[in-house]
């Protein structure tokens, strides 16, 4: 071992101990005749002192140090004179006898701080030098004790972690999948997984009663912020259960996360909203709900007065931000363009402060008499001092979603999504299917093995589109960490699904036929949920992108700039595996 | 929830309870006016009574039940008359009240017992099925028990599970890799890792100090019985450590594993044996120790007789199996098959009976006095009774290993290898390098980012057959469960193996460069090693397979037969990949 201690080890109780530690060299300074070196790993950084006066040659060899030259070093623990509060290992420093040069460093691209000088790209590519910051480090420690923490309490309720294959078959319904040429069977592809979701209901008619795994899992889409070609599910899956079975139970393993993880106590059972109550007063499906900003309809009170886009609307409805009224024109302006952005879509917005004395001026004053603002501001318990803001449309998902949007941005210029705040709920009865524009057919919303509800499996033949499922999403602070299903397990009714869904008999057999059958031989009643463990550590780390607490993640091209991959194969390779490339534009 | 207790749980401790249990029927059986069925889940079996005398009906619809059935049952705990003392329900029944069908089930088409009648191909494609046995499910669920116990010892020794990318750049050295065609990036591939071995040392170098991973592996070889395309590794490494320390954490981690898994407290420390040891007295580098019939050379002592092939041999060779004297001819003759069998490729094989009074009789007495024959008798030190089993040949290292594969077979028929005794050791000082007939050059034994021992470094330039490597595997009853090395950390001595590898500099850079260069800006000495899991399992649980502790295998032609995966693609998804078939044999 090079070291006896770490560098985030020792306290002013171990001064006069003799010690030995190896680390990188943070920083070096000068002063008067000493040489201090901040000696940093993984643990802490240490101070080491060299005195040009007890030993003038090795304080010289301390001076030809650079920035991350990673040394080991011994002396003796002693207590600092100038203490740092802000360093558990601040009061002490190691006075050195003893220093050996184990690798030198050529000077790092950006600086190794907490605030790096590096822009983006070359932090990618230099990322092992990007993972010595203690705020990236600090992230893959916190995904290290998640992950810990989550196989802990599923082991303690039964679960077993099985592994699935990653060399799966291909599935050309839903996303793209990544593909990999077969050498042994020429002309013939695996997939790699997008989930492991027939696999784990196999597992289930296996009998394996309780079945879990932390997974990659591959979807080979353009890519966005939040996206990763690779990303990691925290899968799972239960016999013998209905869906409050699996709600309680994961709620519970949610809460030993946020008390383990984050020290937090959440002793209220989370919310359950129905899927038509989150679209109808927050236009999402994953409501950030640290703040309340509901929307209010106003199709009843605002029609009819000569205002032809409202008159004209599906769809009124707004949101009152309390306090807001102070908002400048240029500040309403901007809300305007945020509304107006291509990505949002809205055509204007609407907006009324309500006054010190109560009163209503709005931006559409000409139309409205002030009686038919105040019930507007009574429909929102509208104060003194808030803002109302409105949107109208012709289609009145496409508003609430616009809306949502706005309703997200005041929550932000506010201060209301505190990132060390956190809002939970399950979002539950899903519809089970949606209309596709691009397909011309309904598709699963879930996917094609969720159950229906019960009450309404009678509906599949008169009114397929108004069905709901046995569908539930865990989402915290508007973001849908999580979601699963009750499976289906009658081999009759998955049939009858594929069918709404617009496969042949033969289609299905040749793509879930392995499935399909399986169910045949007694598959019990099942359903599981799978976590993005990406995005949760990244909303428990307080980022903005999964990026950061991914090792190694990929661009937006799809590309590991550091390994420099994906790359061209040697034509040796191509001819093994029987291929060609017939590439289009060059 | 579908149930109260699980088939496993109920005792008689908890008769007169009500119950309410779901599960598979494993067995109906009428007896008198009663039909009884074996409820199976996970958790075990437990009794159902249906009296034909208190519920006809109910009876009925028991009587109709089916193999594999799925059913929820209620009905209250009682004394059964006729206790079953193999199973720990064995003393209870439940005496059913409410039968409901949960799932029907088709007759399997094997029998799901621990001794099943299906062959292995049927199995395979019914996986599901075969997961539902006995012995099957307990392989998985070791396997969980030690995965959790793995990162429970870890996790404990400071070490950090952090995910490395799956898609990452082909290196075709080595194994062929696995590639992955990347759409965004038209006619460049990704590879799927054959270890993350780069990965880990560039996350020493990025400080993380204790790294560990249980990760998916993927090696494009012909398969045999031990080998799937798709193999799972327990991957460690450690920054600031020599080979010493790695050795004893991971010798903790074994021996933590065999208390917590199998029950035995190894309380000795593993025997760390030299490479050339091995060799020279087992012909392998993974020695089965539970035995001991070392090898004992006879060179000085059968040379110069006048027997041609001891007279021109470059190794004679022996192994003393004690009391096998009395093996028939027809025993020694199919000895003789054995070792003459292609795959060994010994020409024969010479014996010596120790005889009751003492003397020696062999199958080469023409040639040999009996003095010659006691002063080779006391080189095994045999006694009367003992079996002496002797090869020779013009190669030293090729007849010692026919020697091995004979001294194993020899174990095997006298029962010296008993699947519940654990041997374990490390072997160490590995050479570096290994020549290659088929590339005609030294290639690197372990891989090229091993550190040759500091007193063989200046071997490197005038003899780099010589030079040893800090290197070891674990090896446990002659199956090399894991091995590591320290790693070059210096840039310029890696710039050397590579040299010594015959890569140009180009080559090097091009294939190695995010490492080298990585190395530039302070690297910290580090080492580690990875375990075969899959085989690691295997042990634990006594099987001949790996296969049978994997979840969903692939059949020895990469395919996994349940899937039915490999399959060809839609021309759509090639044609998305700009990729075409370039298929030779038709």
């Amino acid at each position: 071992m090079f070291r006896t201690n770490t560098c985030g080890e020792l306290r002013l109780t171990d001064a006069g101990k003799k010690t030995t530690l190896a680390g990188w060299v943070q920083r070096v300074r000068k002063m008067g005749g000493m040489t201090f070196v901040d000696l940093r790993d993984r643990y802490g950084i240490t101070q080491v002192v060299f005195n040009n006066e007890i030993d003038a040659d090795l304080c010289e060899q301390a001076n030809k140090l650079g920035r991350e030259y990673v040394i080991q070093v011994t002396g003796t623990v002693s207590e600092r004179s100038n203490k740092n509060k802000n360093i558990p290992t601040g009061e002490i420093e190691i006075v050195a006898d003893h220093l050996r040069v184990l690798n030198s460093s050529e000077v790092p691209p950006f600086t190794i701080e907490d605030e790096s000088d590096g822009g983006d790209d070359i932090r990618m590519k230099y990322r092992y030098l990007d993972l010595r910051r203690t705020p990236v480090r600090k992230n893959l420690e916190l995904r290290h004790r998640m992950t810990m923490e989550v196989r802990r309490y599923l082991d303690s309720k039964g679960f077993l972690e099985i592994e699935t294959p990653m060399l799966v078959g291909s599935t050309p319904e839903g996303a793209r999948d990544f593909v990999v040429p077969s050498r042994m069977n020429p002309g013939q592809f695996y997939a790699l997984p997008q989930s492991p979701q027939t696999l784990k209901q196999l597992l289930m008619v296996s009998g394996m009663d309780r079945y879990f795994q932390i997974v990659k899992c591959f979807r080979d889409e353009d890519l966005r912020a939040d996206r990763q070609p690779e990303f990691t599910q925290i899968d799972c899956e239960m016999s013998f259960v209905e869906q409050d079975d699996i709600i309680n139970l994961f709620e519970g393993m949610a809460k030993h996360l946020f008390k383990t993880i984050r020290g937090i106590e959440l002793t209220e059972p989370f919310i359950r909203m129905p899927w038509s109550e989150a679209m109808k007063y927050y236009g999402s499906d994953k409501p950030d709900l640290r703040f309340d900003m509901r929307f209010v309809e106003l199709m009843d009170i605002l029609k009819g007065y000569g205002f032809s886009v409202f008159d004209n609307a599906a769809y009124i409805g707004g949101i009152c931000a309390k306090g807001a009224a102070s908002y400048t024109r240029k500040q309403i302006d901007q809300l305007t363009d945020f509304v107006k952005r291509p990505q949002i879509g809205a055509k204007g917005l609407v907006y009324a402060r309500v006054e010190p004395d109560g009163t209503v001026k709005s931006s559409v004053d000409k139309f409205y008499s002030q009686e038919v603002l105040q019930q507007m501001k009574q429909a929102f318990n509208a104060e003194p001092g808030d803002l109302i803001l409105i949107l109208s449309g012709d289609d009145a998902m496409k508003t609430r979603k616009q809306l949502n949007e706005l309703r997200l941005e005041m929550g932000t210029r506010l201060g209301l999504r505190d990132k060390n705040k956190f809002a939970c709920l399950w979002v539950v009865d899903f519809p089970m299917f949606e209309w596709s524009d691009e397909e011309q057919r309904l598709m699963a919303m879930h996917h094609p093995f969720t159950h229906p509800k019960d009450e309404d499996i009678a509906m599949l033949d008169t009114d397929p589109a108004a069905v709901r499922a046995d569908a539930y999403d865990m989402v915290i602070n508007g973001v849908e960490v999580g979601g699963g299903s009750i499976r289906i397990h009658d081999s009759q009714l998955q049939a009858k699904m594929f069918e709404i869904l617009g496969f042949t008999p033969e289609k299905a057999q040749e793509q879930f036929g392995f499935l399909m059958n399986a169910f045949k031989f007694g598959a019990p009643p099942h359903g599981g949920l799978a976590y993005g463990l990406d995005r949760w550590v990244s909303l428990f780390a307080g980022l903005d992108s999964i990026r950061d607490c991914i090792a190694f993640p990929k661009n937006n091209s799809g590309r590991d700039v550091m390994l420099d991959a994906p790359a061209a194969l040697d034509q040796k390779q191509l001819d093994e595996l029987q291929l060609a490339l017939d590439l289009k534009d060059k």
